[in-house]
C-alpha cells in the first residue's frame, strides 16, 4: 500500500482507532484527505499579502514592551516610540525559519501528533470563567472540575489534547492556579497539554513543569505544549504576553499568534480588509518569534468572531468567520506555517438548538478550510463564558464526525461492495449479505449522542434531549476513568515544584484570561 | 460591473435583498462563487460511471409499469420481464439532451429562479405527517397549518418556493389532497411550488392546475412546478412514480429523479459503491424522461440518509451523508444534469441541540457539494415525521447564512477597508468610523434567531431558548403576512377544477407519500 493509498483510507490504524472508539483509544492525529476550500486565486492571496504587509511598513504595529522593541531595534526595524516598522523584506526572511511543520510530543509516545500540512488535531475549549456541571448547573468551577475535564479530555477518541484551563479554578488563589492547571493536564491525561501564559513568569514556571516531565534537554527539539497569545486587535501586542512569547520560544516551545477579532469593532466591517490587517497582526508576532530564537516553532493563529451590531458581543456561527477561516488558511498555506483556529464556537446561554448550529456550522467551515489546531473544538458556550459538560461530550463526537469526513471516501472495498450490488440485485436488501456484515460498523459512524429512534421507542426509553443524554454518557466515561499514572519520581518533583512555587508566589495577582 | 464580478459580489440585487430582509423581499436565487468540495480525481469519476453503466447493463434494473417497459423496448432496450438492461450508449445519448440549466418560473416573475451551474434554490420540506405547531405541540395537521407554512413560505427571504405538502392535512380526504395541496401553494405564495406525484392521476391534475394558472401553452416551454419521483432502492422504479413522471415529462415540467437511499440497508455497506448504486438508479430514471419527451428537464435527485445499526432508522448529519452528497455533485456535473439533495435533515424528536448540530452539518455539505435544488431546507426533523414551525423560521435564517458565506468574500470595497485601517491604526476602535457605519449591515450577518446579549441582558429579557424566540417570530411574520393575490378569474377557474374534480374522485384512497 502507498503512502497515498494509506491516506486514503486514513490508514489501518485510523480504521482500527474508529472501530474500537468504545475502548477510549485515541483516533491518531488526523491526516486531512479532502480538498479544501480556498476561495482566493493567486492574484487574491498576492494582493492580501501586499495589503497586510504595506499595513506593517506603512502604519506599523505597537510592542508595548521594552525588551520587544530593543530586540527589534537589533533585528533591523524601524522603531519610533512604541511603533515598531516592519519592512516585508524582514518579515519574510524571519517567517521562512519557522518550521512547516512538527511533531507535538505528549508524555505517552502514542499519542504524539504531526502539526502542519494535511494534519489536524482536535483541542478541547479552555478559559471558561463558569462550568454548566453534570447536573448541568452553570456555577463557578473548581480544581476538582477542571480534572473532571481532564479525564473526559484523556478519555475522548476525536480529542487530542487535555488543553490547560478548561474552566478556571476559582477554589485556587489565581497568582497559583497556572501551577495546579499544568499538573491536573499532566496528571490526568497523557495527551498532548497546553500551557499558561497569563504571564511571564506564570510561562517560565510551565516550562520549568515540562523540563521536569519530559527532561531539560528533551525540550530544546521536542515541542512538548503550546502557549497562545493574543494580540490586542488592532495592531498592538501587550508586555504579558509578549513576556510569554520569549519564555515558550526560547525553550522552543511553540507558540500561538493570535489576534482576537471582534469583526467590525477591532477590525474594519468588512472581511477581506479584516483578513488584511489581522494576518499583518499574525506575521508581526511570527516573526517576533524568530527575533527570540531562529527556528523555534510557532503556529499562525486567531480567535474569530463578528460582533452583534444589537448588543456589540461577539457572534459566532456566521457567514463572515467562515468565510475568514477560508482565506486565512490560504494564507497560513501561502506562508507555509501551521495554523490555529477555534473549532465549536457558541453564543447560546443553554445547551440549545441555537449551539448546535452555531459549533457545527463552525467545525465544518474549519475543516474545509484546512485549520492544523482546532482549538476550542468542544465545550465552548455562552461566547467562552461556560464550558458545558454536555457539549464538551457531543462536540467531542462531532470532531469524531468531521474526522471521518475529512479523511475522504474509501476506496478500499470497492469491488466488494459492486459484487454486493450483483449479488443483492432489484429490489433485494442487503442487511443479511455477507459484506454489509463485515463493515457495516466501519462504513457508517454511528453518533452515540444522537437519538434515531422511533419517537415511540424515544418516549419508552425515557424521551430524553440529547443534554441528558450527554450528562449521562459523562457519568459513564468518568466511572470508567483510569489515571495513566505519571512515573513517581517525576510527580514528586512537580509536586515539590508547585509546593516551592507556591511558598514563594504571593496569593493573589491579577486575571488573565486567554482564547 | 461584468457578469463575473457581478457574480462574485452577490449582484446589486443580492445585496439589496440582504439589507431589507425584514421587509421579506425574497433572496434572488443564490450564485454560488465559493470552489466545491470534489474529493474525487478524474479517473475515479470515470471508475465510478464505468461502475454504474456495468450495473444498468449486466444487473438491469426493474420497471415495474407495463408503459414503461414498452417505452423501453421500443427505445431499443433489451427487456426481459420487468428487468430492463440498459446500455451505455444508449443511456449517454438519452441524457445528454436533459437541459443543463434552466429557469423555474413562478406566478411572479420577479420570483423566477436558475437551476443548474452554480445556481442553488433552497426549498422547504415536505410530507410531514405530524406537525410540531405555533405551540410547540405535536399533533396531526391541517390544511390550515399546510397554509401557515405556505405563508411563511412566501415571506422567508431564502426560501425559494412554497413546495407542496409541507404537512399532510389530515382534515381533507386523502385522494382530493393534491387538489387543496396544490391551490394552497398557489395561493399562499408567489414563489415556485412543487407538484404532487402521489398518483399519475393526481399528477395529471396538478398539471391542469398549472395550465389554468400560467396557461396550457406557456407550460410547453416554461417548467412551472417540479415532481418528485422516488425510486425503490436497490434498482426498482415502481408504477406510480413512473406514471406521474409521465404526467410531468409530458408536459415539459421538470421531474426530481430521486434514488432513495438508506445507506447500508438498500445499498452495500460502503460509500463509493453505495453511490455508484444510487447514481445507476438515478440515470436510468433521467433517460426514461427523455424516452418520455426529448429535451424535458430533469433533476439528478436522491434522498439520502445512513441507517442506524441500534433500530434500523434512518441517521441524519453523519459524515458518510455529505461524502456522498460531495461524489453525487461532482457525477451530476460530470453528466451535466442539474442535482438536487435535501438540506436540513434530523432525527432529532424535540427541536434541541442534536437537530442544530444534524441539520447544519448536512446544510454546510451541501453548500460545499454544489447542490443546485436544495430541498427539505426548512423544517425538517424526527426523521421527516414532523416539520416543526419553529425549526422551519430557523432553517430558512440558516438558508440565508449559507447563501452569504457561498456568495463567497466581497471584494467590492477593499480599498476603502483597508483605508481605515490606516485612519484607525494601533489601538483604535471602527465603530465611530464612516467605512463602518456605512458597511456594518451589509459586512456580517446578524442571525436574528441567535441571542448573543450576556447571560445578564437575556435573563433580563425572559431568558428563552431559541425554540421560543422562533415561535415569537413566526407569529409576528403570519401577523404581517399579505396574500399575493390571485388573478380573479384564474382564481375562479382553480376552484371550478378542484369543485369538478373532487365530484368526480371518490372520497378515499390510498395515502402516498414522497421524499
Amino acid at each position: 500500500m502507498t503512502a497515498a493509498a494509506r491516506a486514503r483510507t486514513g490508514g489501518r490504524a485510523g480504521r482500527r482507532a474508529v472501530r474500537t472508539a468504545p475502548d477510549h483509544t485515541m483516533l491518531p492525529g488526523l491526516s486531512r484527505n479532502l480538498p479544501l476550500c480556498e476561495p482566493l486565486d493567486e492574484e487574491q492571496v498576492r494582493k492580501l499579502d501586499d495589503a497586510s504587509m504595506a499595513i506593517l511598513e506603512d502604519v506599523g504595529i505597537v510592542f508595548r514592551d521594552e525588551i520587544a522593541l530593543e530586540d527589534w531595534r537589533k533585528a533591523g526595524a524601524k522603531v519610533n516610540g512604541e511603533r515598531v516598522y516592519l519592512d516585508r523584506g524582514l518579515v519574510r526572511e524571519l517567517i521562512k525559519t519557522i518550521p512547516s511543520s512538527f511533531t507535538y510530543h505528549a508524555r505517552n509516545p502514542a499519542k504524539n501528533v504531526s502539526l502542519g500540512g494535511n494534519h489536524s488535531i482536535f483541542v478541547p475549549m479552555t478559559g471558561a470563567p463558569f462550568i454548566c456541571d453534570l447536573d448541568n448547573v452553570r456555577r463557578n468551577p473548581t480544581l476538582d472540575d477542571l480534572a473532571t475535564f481532564h479525564k473526559l479530555s484523556h478519555m475522548l477518541p476525536a480529542l487530542h489534547s487535555s488543553a490547560h484551563h478548561i474552566v478556571e479554578p476559582y477554589d485556587h488563589p489565581i497568582s497559583h492556579r497556572h501551577l495546579r492547571i499544568t499538573y491536573s493536564s499532566m496528571k490526568h491525561s497523557d495527551k498532548t497539554f497546553m500551557g499558561m501564559t497569563t504571564s511571564p513568569k506564570n510561562a517560565e514556571d510551565v516550562m520549568e513543569m515540562c523540563a521536569i516531565l519530559f527532561g531539560e534537554d528533551y525540550l530544546e527539539d521536542h515541542p512538548v505544549t503550546t502557549g497562545n497569545c493574543n494580540g490586542n486587535s488592532p495592531l498592538v501586542w501587550d508586555e504579558t504576553m509578549l513576556g510569554a512569547m520569549r519564555a515558550f520560544s526560547k525553550r522552543n516551545q511553540p507558540v500561538l499568534c493570535s489576534p482576537f477579532v471582534l469583526g467590525g469593532a477591532n477590525t474594519p466591517a468588512s472581511v477581506v480588509p479584516a483578513v488584511a490587517q489581522l494576518n499583518a497582526e499574525a506575521l508581526s508576532a511570527l516573526a517576533y518569534t524568530q527575533v527570540i530564537r531562529t527556528g523555534a516553532p510557532a503556529i499562525y493563529g486567531h480567535y474569530l468572531s463578528t460582533v452583534s451590531m444589537r448588543s456589540g458581543a461577539p457572534m459566532a456561527g456566521t457567514p463572515e468567520i467562515s468565510l475568514m477561516n477560508f482565506m486565512i488558511g490560504q494564507l497560513a498555506r501561502f506562508y507555509n506555517i501551521p495554523w490555529r483556529t477555534s473549532g465549536s464556537l457558541g453564543g447560546a446561554k443553554t445547551f440549545d438548538a441555537q449551539a448546535g448550529y452555531e459549533s457545527a456550522a463552525t467545525l465544518s467551515a474549519v475543516i474545509h478550510a484546512g485549520a492544523n489546531y482546532i482549538w476550542h473544538a468542544a465545550g465552548w458556550n455562552e461566547a467562552g463564558m461556560h464550558c458545558s459538560i454536555a457539549k464538551f461530550i457531543v462536540d467531542a463526537e462531532q470532531c469524531a464526525m468531521v474526522y471521518r469526513m475529512a479523511e475522504g471516501p474509501r476506496w478500499d472495498d470497492f469491488d466488494e461492495g459492486l459484487a454486493a450490488v450483483r449479488d443483492v440485485g432489484p429490489g433485494g436488501h442487503y442487511l443479511g449479505h455477507p459484506h454489509t456484515q463485515e463493515n457495516f460498523q466501519r462504513a457508517f459512524f454511528m453518533p452515540e449522542m444522537f437519538d434515531n429512534n422511533s419517537i415511540e421507542q424515544w418516549k419508552a426509553e425515557g424521551g430524553t434531549e440529547i443534554t441528558e443524554r450527554a450528562l449521562a454518557q459523562a457519568h459513564k466515561l468518568l466511572s470508567e476513568y483510569q489515571e495513566p499514572k505519571l512515573d513517581e519520581v517525576k510527580n514528586e518533583a512537580l509536586l515539590d515544584y508547585i509546593a516551592r512555587r507556591e511558598r514563594e508566589i504571593p496569593a493573589a495577582d491579577a486575571l488573565n484570561q486567554d482564547h
